[in-house]
């Protein structure tokens, strides 16, 4: 048994419970189990732990849950930025991922996310890109939570230049990992404008055999709108729904173009959406329609998107970026308020991956994916309410102690067992040949 | 002389300039100037300096410049968030205001506010508030430049109960502190809303007889075109105009609700303007025509406006907003680019408050607000190009080292001179008082 899976109480928190806030509150953990919790005055009569925490002047959160990233990608952060999502994807990105993207570069690249991500307070991620296998053991190395899904399109990929070889691709990848306590593999079908129906059906029923979420990009932009139209005759709400694909298990990334038909189909499919604001922002998409989302009672997380379209990982942001950008697209401030997106950012983020019984909310039986948030800060004091405070005034630089299953990754920012410099000069390096050849390979396609 | 007013060599730092970045670079500061700008292999030839500041793995920036915030609301932070504008301000900040805005709180709430802000790499503050005395006490004993506006409304206000006295106060704080070298007074008009034509014009006579800034509010919400409207038969920018007060000298704070001929009439005035993105968000203001504004030539700077609007004031933040929120309003990924974006945070607000010779950019002869951003963070890495990582990926709190008139005012994330606990300590015990009687307050008006 891993030394660090002993027990634990985290004692003389603020515990953030789905009750509301606890004051002078504690937490036990058992087994990476949240065993108890409860107020200080009763914690004295529970079980003498092995190891205490001390978190006065934090505040105790659920983990934060990242529903949508191509981690690999910081490898190419901030490469190419300001530009329109043609020029952005052509010129730029698809010529970097042909050439830079390999095991290597995926592995790095990953484990850097990582260390961003829990640096930042998120405990459980959902990727998707290519060399995933690569990408799962950086996410395994590094101690988050992860949902780690094998990308699929019809045209020749970074990771398989013959796309009919690509399901026993996925096959392999889903035989790795389907016993990994932590490390969940999926199926990443990239989009319907990239996907036949038939790969989307197959890729689907091979996911749902193997309980894996599929996970799938939907009507992020006005150009998918239109070569959907154009190729299917169809929207792209009704052409995914068409397929089949949409249903419990299926994560639909962006989901900003549908129509009030198109979100009744979702609702009633009991798939998952993750809302990626800033990335929806950066690249000019538009605005989803979250609001209505949840008023349907989809399970809505958020998400980062991959750090070269964002071009940080820090859910925080995310958080604000969600409550603001919503109430100025309505021009009602009263939209999208900070409890339902501090909500969105656990607990949705939970359902929306179809892990919402085991993660998402400080409570006896989830595991002990928690977050001390250091409170004695200038920019978050004084201290009215509790979610406010996190939504808009608080940065992922805020977070002091993170764990996963009950073992501490971070404490007081730094990290237990992983070589920050070893993984940022690795990542330095691949960049050093990207740029070197970035010319170059702008010039080939 | 003071003692950290020594000359100062900053080296081995990568130096962001108006002509690009110099990598490998060094500043020598001389009496709180910029004395040299230039590369290390030929600082190795200038003189020896007093102190040497080590620099590797860091960017040297110009200081950012909020143009324009209300410190003292720190108090507030929080207080009531995701409410109408109606409901925010009649129910909850005029109260808590009339009820708990004094010289004590003004100065604390300031002081606060300052921390939070040098902390987070602003070295130049724009205020407008009542008991603007204590504020700008706060801004002097914090260390940071300030531009500080004594507040004017037609009506009775916490620090002036009998408006007819207004100007008497004005000018009183017009004396007091005429002949700082690093906070100015200034003058700021609320808004048209809430200041007649009279009020306005004699202020503005005033500000311009003493060679001080004019701040007034301009166009923010829908209700102020409406008001305006009843009350003028104009609209905002036009009746403002109207008035004479919109000339150089003058900085119009959101400038969102102005069609092409207000834009065009706000050019030609030569007035500067305030760009506040997350309160505009989040108060559902509407959203600033940026693109417009920057096309015609006027100087516009970034602010976060009050932390009880917004709730945190991290230019970083406002940075990203900036660069997002057009870009998807527009439906225009190109727009608001990131050098433009870092641009308008250091130069452009330079611009906006009348001081574009003295702050804003690294170059000889400019005053030495510097400061030093670690850039050996995962989110930071790798890096292919400065502002893109500024903008979309950088926060508050990478800011490492910052420096006022080449005085360190903060050095390696602490500060020097100032007592931080004990200032968050006065801030938390006023928000005592502000809770325990939150309910009443808001149960008199």
């Amino acid at each position: 048994m891993n030394h660090n899976l002993v027990d634990l109480l985290i004692h003389d928190a603020s515990v953030w419970t789905p009750g509301g806030l606890l004051v002078d509150g504690a937490v036990a953990v058992r087994r990476g189990i949240i065993d108890r919790v409860g107020l200080m005055r009763d914690a004295h009569h529970w079980p003498e732990p092995s190891r205490r925490l001390d978190a006065r002047g934090m505040l105790l959160l659920p983990g934060l849950v990242n529903t949508h990233t191509h981690a690999a990608m910081s490898v190419f952060r901030g490469l190419a930025d300001d530009l329109s999502l043609e020029e952005w994807l052509r010129k730029h990105i698809f010529p970097a991922e042909a050439r830079f993207v390999n095991v290597e570069t995926v592995y790095w690249g990953t484990l850097l996310s990582c260390v961003e991500m829990l640096r930042t307070g998120i405990t459980t991620v959902c990727d998707g890109y290519f060399f995933e296998d690569a990408a799962a053991e950086a996410a395994e190395r590094s101690g988050i939570r992860a949902v780690m899904g094998q990308g699929i399109i019809d045209f020749p990929s970074p990771d398989c230049s013959d796309p009919s070889r690509a399901p026993a691709i996925v096959r392999q990848f889903l035989d790795r990992w389907k016993d990994h306590p932590r490390v969940k593999p999926s199926i990443f079908c990239h989009a319907s404008y990239t996907c036949s129906p038939e790969t989307l059906k197959k890729s689907h029923a091979l996911a749902r055999e193997r309980n894996a979420l599929f996970q799938i990009h939907l009507a992020e932009g006005p150009g998918e709108v239109d070569q959907i139209r154009r190729q299917y005759g169809l929207t792209p709400g009704r052409h995914l729904h068409g397929t089949g694909v949409l249903e419990p298990g299926t994560l639909a990334v962006h989901c900003i173009h549908l129509d009030e038909e198109e979100l009744d189909l979702l609702a009633s499919s009991g798939a998952g959406v993750s809302h990626c604001p800033e990335s929806n922002m950066k690249l000019a998409s538009g605005v989803a329609p979250v609001p209505e989302l949840l008023r349907r009672g989809v399970p809505v997380g958020l998400g980062t998107d991959g750090p070269a379209s964002n071009n940080d990982q820090d859910l925080f942001g995310e958080m604000r970026s969600a409550a603001l950008l919503h109430k100025v697209h309505r021009m009602d401030p009263t939209v999208m308020s900070a409890p339902q997106v501090l909500d969105m950012a656990a607990m949705g983020g939970a359902r929306a991956l179809g892990l919402g019984d085991e993660i998402g909310a400080i409570e006896p039986g989830r595991r002990a994916d928690l977050v001390l948030v250091d409170m004695d800060r200038p920019h978050l004091t004084p201290l009215y309410h509790v979610p406010s405070q996190m939504v808009y005034a608080a940065s992922g630089a805020d977070v002091h102690t993170v764990m996963v299953d009950g073992e501490i990754l971070l404490e007081n920012r730094r990290f237990v067992h992983l070589d920050v410099d070893e993984i940022m000069e690795n990542v330095r390096k691949i960049k050093k040949s990207v740029k070197k050849s970035s010319s170059s390979v702008i010039g080939v396609l």
